[in-house]
């Protein structure tokens, strides 16, 4: 390891895809500026593809690549390696092998941390050299160097993000442009926001993943993705994101994580409610935020591009530059995760907010009280009722009746509208959104 | 110096008030979250203060106590000295003599590093001891470490910040309930938002500071700050608020810096207007928030709390913590300021908006003609005229006439005004407001 900041260190690539040529660009045009500011030279010395002919960028010599990414980790020229292909499989052995050899690693893969972070951490922990993964959350927003490093002398109270572009855009075209699920998201896909297979992203677990990465660096227990609620915006319907304008709410694809009693935190991740007038409903298009919660900092938010080529290539070069600091002085990098054993993930039928629930109809006397004795039974508060009759279609059969209620343990609510479900004047499944609470 | 994690480093505070008092808190409050995180363990060994008789926080013991700062700075425990007494002398002082003796500083002291932070910088890397001073900025915001860390990669294109709390409540009282600007800040200083003398925030000069301090992180020369232009919002007038939002924008005490060609940037602070869809819109009350541009990461915004007991403390937690962990390992920290020589301040003549003009001018035929003739000679584009009778005054015989202009040089529409309150039809110097280009 170099010790003199005139001497480049050798960083290698596992993955030249979008980020990958982000990443050689960004080091390219801002060599000078790097070097000025933090006296880190770095040099990408080697790149694993898995198509050699697939290659095209200019400037890059032929002789850099290879198609085996152990040439990659095993070049003694090669000090830091950045892993970039993505998956849970090879990527989960490029890193691990990275960091049995001691070369600091830097990922962008959230799913490959989220599901398996537990095994290479502690592998980080054996071989005492670092995993830094920025670019595995919101992209070009600093968030996890913000968790770790700017809040490290606060109890992280909650976090509530979103963090998937690709839903907050669907979202934000079916709240603005009136489209419906299937129209925005083949929008998405025309605009290259959203993947030919948009699965992990419009099922939550993109997102999941992100809030898994977050929990465990806020609390500092490896949290099991097996126990996190996930669900995604597939079945947000026109018609409830239309009953939240109107209420004075907005529909996003909210990720929260919040601390309760002993050690124990909540994980989720759903399409929310969330107040109009709440700074995060101001995030539209593919752009991701993070508002943060904490006993001494009070409540902040970090706002910007969360993922695409160059915002996620200026997370990858803080890394390397980050890597390559730590090099000089072994050691000198942050504490390790998991820096505690304690910590439980709550169940989701434990938690508790207000919620709205759509119940599909039919249009006859008696129906409002039939529902509403079943909630007080239950003895869950009913905060609001609305069921407007469709203007276009006045004299329906069946309608849409909203109820607001106010907050009660998830668990109870489910229960409680299986047997409203089962009432001869409800047609379908209940709709149900929870409401949240930024106050 | 320790290099033993299991040993406590000696942290030494000169001063102990509302910010003192709150990283007391906040070390002993989260001691062990931050040794487990950081394997950092600090103990505040020394606390100079002006008056013994006004120390009154329980649990710290007498004789930590002196009111010779010397006492902190000379006492070998002490490992890291931090200055919270405010002002540019006494606190050059102190932290001259703690870079002098090696020991690593934390300051949230704007005014002193913005005033005299070459000489300090040059003490710092003359004797190769760091400056920390998150706190300097933005409260609980991790602006300086997001600038100087995780965007070491990009370019800076710009930063736009509310920055100032009291400015940023003022403004908005006048916006929201009407009030007038005396009203206003007298409702700050009832709530504790405004100092007795509240000079610094509304004359814009503490604002001004912290950009100040932004744009040497970014551009890393050292800005003169007699080079910079400064304006407050005492001036700001209810009926400049109301076109504002007419016109669909907000007015905000913004700090704008900008890079130009050839290491030429734009610093200033003023009230502006900014489009009510922007984000930054959104910023109200004792909030701050700073846009930042970046070539590689786009744009991003962080907002939080921008002042405060806790908010505070928390960055100066931070910046405690790494400096434990820089002593951990001599010369780990990051580069020091300046790391170049080039740049400079562009003039406040060569800076270009758009701009808002008000006029205050006899009600009487030819006047807009005379104004506009005096505009076009200038070559600068009018996009909107609107003069409003006043509703309550139909019969005025002075009347505001606003002009939207297009976007010129400062220093031409200066001069173009002057040939325009000349005019004999014209009754006071016009006032300005730039609309700032956010997009």
């Amino acid at each position: 390891m170099s010790n003199d900041p005139k001497k480049s260190l050798g960083i290698g690539l596992a993955g030249f895809g979008t980020v990958g040529t982000g990443v050689w660009e960004t080091l390219e045009r801002n060599a000078d500026l790097i070097f000025n500011r933090s006296d880190v030279k770095v040099d990408i010395v080697r790149i694993a593809v898995r198509d050699l002919n697939k290659v095209r960028i200019e400037g890059v010599s032929e002789d850099k690549f290879t198609t085996n990414w152990q040439d990659v980790v095993n070049d003694p020229k090669v000090n830091i390696v950045v892993e970039l292909i993505g998956g849970t499989d090879t990527a989960f052995d490029i890193v691990a092998a990275a960091l049995r050899a001691g070369k600091p690693v830097v990922t962008g893969n959230k799913a490959l941390l989220a599901e398996r972070g537990q095994e290479l951490f502690e592998l980080s922990n054996q071989f005492n050299t670092p995993i830094h993964f920025e670019a595995a959350v919101a992209g070009g927003i600093p968030i996890i160097k913000t968790v770790q490093d700017s809040f490290v002398g606060n109890s992280i109270q909650s976090m509530v993000g979103i963090i998937n572009g690709t839903s907050n855009y669907i979202l934000e075209r079916m709240t603005d442009a009136g489209l419906g699920y299937e129209e925005a998201l083949g929008e998405a896909q025309q605009l290259g926001y959203a993947e030919a297979d948009p699965t992990l992203d419009v099922n939550g677990w993109d997102a999941a993943h992100k809030a898994i990465l977050l929990a465990t660096l806020a609390y500092g227990f490896t949290v099991d993705h097996k126990q996190v609620y996930v669900r995604g915006i597939e079945r947000v319907r026109a018609t409830d994101i239309d009953f939240a304008k109107r209420l004075g709410f907005v529909v996003k694809l909210l990720c929260v994580v919040r601390e309760h009693a002993n050690g124990v935190i909540e994980v989720r991740t759903q399409p929310s409610f969330i107040p109009q007038s709440h700074i995060l409903s101001s995030v539209n298009g593919v752009f991701n935020a993070v508002a943060v919660r904490g006993d001494a900092a009070g409540d902040s938010l970090f706002y910007g591009r969360g993922a695409g080529k160059d915002p996620t290539a200026s997370s990858v070069v803080a890394d390397i530059v980050e890597a390559a600091l730590g090099l000089r002085h072994e050691g000198s990098h942050r504490g390790f995760l998991p820096y505690q054993q304690e910590g439980s993930v709550m169940s989701v039928e434990d938690t508790e907010t207000p919620y709205y629930v759509r119940f599909d109809v039919n249009d006859e006397p008696g129906v409002v009280a039939e529902i509403a004795n079943l909630l007080a039974d239950a003895g869950i508060g009913i905060s609001g009722m609305h069921s407007p009759v469709h203007p276009d279609e006045p004299d329906a059969e069946f309608v849409d009746m909203v109820f607001q209620l106010h907050t009660c343990r998830f668990g109870l609510l489910k229960e409680t509208l299986k047997k409203v479900e089962a009432l001869s004047c409800v047609n379908s499944r209940p709709v149900v959104f929870r409401i949240e609470d930024l106050g």
